[in-house]
C-alpha cells in the first residue's frame, strides 16, 4: 500500500426532507448572495427548483442563476458563471444537479479567484492550489461522485478537449443527498450513472499496487451494491432504498476510499473522454461500451489473478480455473450493462471508425496511460479497443 | 436506509516516514504548547517517543507530558490531564498511542473547557456539544478507530462504570497512521485489536434497518480484509501491508461508514463494557469471547437470513441451507479468534460466574439493549450469554 492522504471534509446530509431545515443554515455561513447553478431544466419539472427558490426567498438570499449547464459542461458556461459571480458579488455557489452541474460550479468557484481565463486552470490540470468560492450542492443524479470530491471535468469543443482539474478548495462544503431527488431520473440516465459509478470502482480496482485489500474489498462491496440496486431502480424508479444505495455508492466510489494508497492512472476514462470530446456522448454510456472490451484486451497471465478475484467476489462466479473465471466475469460485466438497456456498440451511439486514430492519439496525449495505466496503452492499443466496440462482443 | 449525516473532517496522513515533514506543521496551526499523551511506555521502547520529542524540540514546542494512560483509560487520568492543560496553557494535544490514549486525550480536550468535573461530561453521554482543545494523533495500534471519530470510552473503577461519550469537537484534526508504528505490537494485542475492529463491523452489520446494502457490503469487505491480514501480521509482525490493511480497516470500521443510515444500539459492546469495568480485561478479548455466543443466542428464523449472508459473503461458506450456513459462519468466527490465539472462555481471563447477575444488570442499565438492540436483550439474556462463555463452544 502506498502512502496517502485522506481528507474529505464535505458535510454529507443524506436522506429525505432535510432542505427546509438545513439548506438556509448551510448557505448563511458564507453569505446571502448565491449563484444557483443547474442544468437543462429537469429540476423545474420535478419541483425541486421551486422548492429551492422558495427556501432561498424566505431566507432573504439574493439569487443569480447560471442555468443550462451541459451534460459535458463547457468552458463557455464556466466563463459565464465567473462573470456572474464577479458582477453580483456572489458569496456562495449552490449547485443543484448531477456531476456536470457540480463540476461546472467547482471551476466557476476557482475561476472567481483567478486572473487568468478559466481554461488556464483546466490546463494546469490536477494542481489547482488557489482559493475558490464555497460550494453547497443538492445532488440529483447518482453517478460522478463530484458531490464529495475535489475534481471536475470540463469540455472545450473548440479544441476537442475534455480535461480534468482538481484542488482542495474545490471540494463542496455541504452536499445534500436526497434519494427522492433521483426518482425522476430516466432509465437511460440511471443506467449511465450506474455505469459511471462502476467504472470509477473498476479503474482503481484493476491496479498494480500490492497489498491494498481494504481498498479492493471495499470496492467489491460497492460494486455489488450497484449491481444489485441498479436493476431495482430501473424497474421501480421510486424505490427509495435502491436509489439511496446508488446515491451513497456514487459518493463513496470516488472520494478516495477505493483509490487512495494506489498509484497509476485510469484507462477507460482516458479513452472515453475522447469519445465525449469528439461526439458529445453520455459519459457513462461510453464507459460501459469500452470497459468490457478493455478488460478482455488487458487480460493476460499477469492480470488473470485479479480478474478471477473480480469474477468470484463481485459476480459470484463459481468457476475455479482462473482464466475461465476471468472471462466469465468480463462477460457478466458486459451482460449487466446490456440488461440495463445500455447500447453496447459505438455505432449505436453514432460513432464509426472514422476518427478512431485521431481519438486514440488524443487519449494517449491527454493522459499518461502509455506509461502508468494498469496495463500500459499506446495509440495502437486504444485504437484496437475502439475497434472492438464496433460490433457486439462475446467473451467466453 | 435511514437519514444520516456523514462528516468526518479528520485529515488522515497514512503511511511511512511522514512525521519529520508533517508533524510540526500540523501542530503549529494551533500553537506551541503541547500536551503529549501516551500510555505505558511501549513508545519509549520502540523509539517513537524519542523521535517525537526530538521533532517537538526542534520545532520549539513547550511539551507537558500525561503518561501512563491505562488500557481502559480512567477518569482520574483525565482529571490529571485537564489540570496539566490549564496549568500550562496547552494549545494542542498530541496523543501517541492506541484507542485508550486517544480516548483519554479527547475527554481531556473537552474537560479543559468544562466547568464541571470531567466525569459529568461522560455521564452526559453522547451529547457533548461544547468546545475542545484540538487533537493530533499518532496511532500505534489498529483497533478502536478513535483516530478518525468523535467518540471516547472512559472507565470509573470507583463506580464500576465504563461509559462512552462523544461530540463533534472531539474528532482529531490530524491523525498520522504509520503501519510501521504497529510492528512492535505483541501478538496478543494484535489479535485483540483485530477482534475489536471486527466487533465494530459486526455490531452495525447485524441490524434491523432495511435497504443498507452499501453499508453492509462495505462492511463485509472490511471484515474480509481483517480476516485475511490479521493472521499474516501475527506470523510476520513487520509485514507492512498486513499492518497497513489492519490499520486502515480500524479507522474505516468506526468512522460512520458502515454504521450511518442505520438505527439501533450495539449488543456485544454493552455486555463487554461490564466485563472490563468489573475485571479490567482487554476490551477486544472480551468482545471475541462474547461475540460467537451472542450470535448463536440471537440466531432465529428472523435473523437467519442475515447470518447466512454473513457466512456466504464473509467466510465464503458454500452451504446453501440458511440455518446450517449461519451456524457454520458462527463457528468460523469462533475458530478464527481461537486460531489468532485469543483465550475463548471467561475463566481463562479470570472471570467466573460470581458477578454475572450484577454485570448483566449493569449492561442493561447502562445501555438501551433491552429495547433497541438487533435482538433485544434483557438481564436474563445477558446472563445466559455470559454463562455460555464459561466453557468451550461448538456451534455446528
Amino acid at each position: 500500500m502506498d502512502n496517502f492522504k485522506f481528507y474529505v471534509p464535505t458535510d454529507i446530509r443524506f436522506g429525505k426532507d432535510r432542505l427546509a431545515d438545513e439548506l438556509p443554515e448551510a448557505l448563511n455561513v458564507y453569505g446571502k448572495n448565491v449563484l444557483l447553478v443547474y442544468g437543462g431544466g429537469s429540476i423545474k419539472k420535478n419541483g425541486l427548483y421551486n422548492q429551492v427558490i422558495d427556501l432561498l426567498g424566505k431566507n432573504q438570499n439574493i439569487v443569480v442563476e447560471l442555468s443550462g449547464v451541459e451534460p459535458n459542461p463547457r468552458i463557455e458556461t464556466v466563463r459565464r458563471g465567473v462573470s456572474l459571480c464577479r458582477e453580483h458579488q456572489v458569496d456562495v455557489i449552490l449547485a443543484v444537479g448531477g456531476g456536470s452541474t457540480i463540476d461546472c460550479a467547482k471551476v466557476v468557484a476557482a475561476g472567481f479567484y483567478s486572473e487568468e481565463d478559466p481554461w488556464a486552470i483546466i490546463l494546469g490540470r490536477k494542481g489547482y492550489q488557489g482559493e475558490a468560492l464555497p460550494i453547497v450542492t443538492i445532488l440529483t443524479l447518482a453517478a460522478t461522485g463530484s458531490e464529495m470530491n475535489a475534481g471536475a471535468v470540463i469540455s472545450n469543443l473548440a479544441t476537442n478537449q475534455k480535461l480534468g482539474v482538481g484542488g482542495p478548495s474545490m471540494i463542496p462544503k455541504v452536499s445534500f443527498l436526497d434519494p427522492a431527488n433521483t426518482f425522476t431520473v430516466p432509465t437511460y440516465q440511471t443506467a449511465a450513472g450506474s455505469a459511471d459509478i462502476l467504472s470509477h470502482l473498476f479503474e482503481s480496482y484493476f491496479n498494480v499496487t500490492p497489498g491494498t485489500d481494504v481498498q479492493d474489498f471495499v470496492s467489491e462491496g460497492l460494486m455489488r451494491a450497484v449491481i444489485k440496486n441498479c436493476p431495482i431502480a430501473l424497474k421501480s424508479p421510486d424505490n427509495y432504498d435502491a436509489r439511496a444505495n446508488l446515491m451513497w455508492a456514487s459518493s463513496l466510489a470516488l472520494n478516495g476510499l477505493t483509490r487512495n494508497g494506489k498509484h497509476g492512472v485510469w484507462s477507460c476514462h482516458a479513452m472515453e473522454h475522447e469519445l465525449s470530446a469528439f461526439y458529445d456522448i453520455t459519459h457513462g454510456i461510453g464507459l460501459a461500451i469500452l470497459t468490457p472490451r478493455w478488460m478482455e484486451y488487458v487480460l493476460s497471465e499477469q492480470t488473470v489473478t485479479k480478474f478471477a478475484q473480480f469474477a468470484h467476489n463481485v459476480w459470484g462466479i463459481k468457476e475455479e480455473e482462473p482464466i475461465i473465471a476471468a472471462k466469465k466475469g468480463i462477460q457478466a460485466t458486459y451482460d449487466f450493462f446490456k440488461t440495463c438497456g445500455i447500447p453496447m456498440t459505438l455505432p449505436e451511439v453514432g460513432i464509426d471508425d472514422e476518427r478512431f486514430a485521431e481519438m486514440a492519439k488524443q487519449a494517449v496525449a491527454h493522459s499518461t496511460i502509455k506509461a502508468d495505466a494498469y496495463v500500459p496503452l499506446a495509440e495502437a492499443d486504444v485504437e484496437a479497443i475502439y475497434r472492438e466496440c464496433l460490433t457486439e462482443s462475446n467473451f467466453v
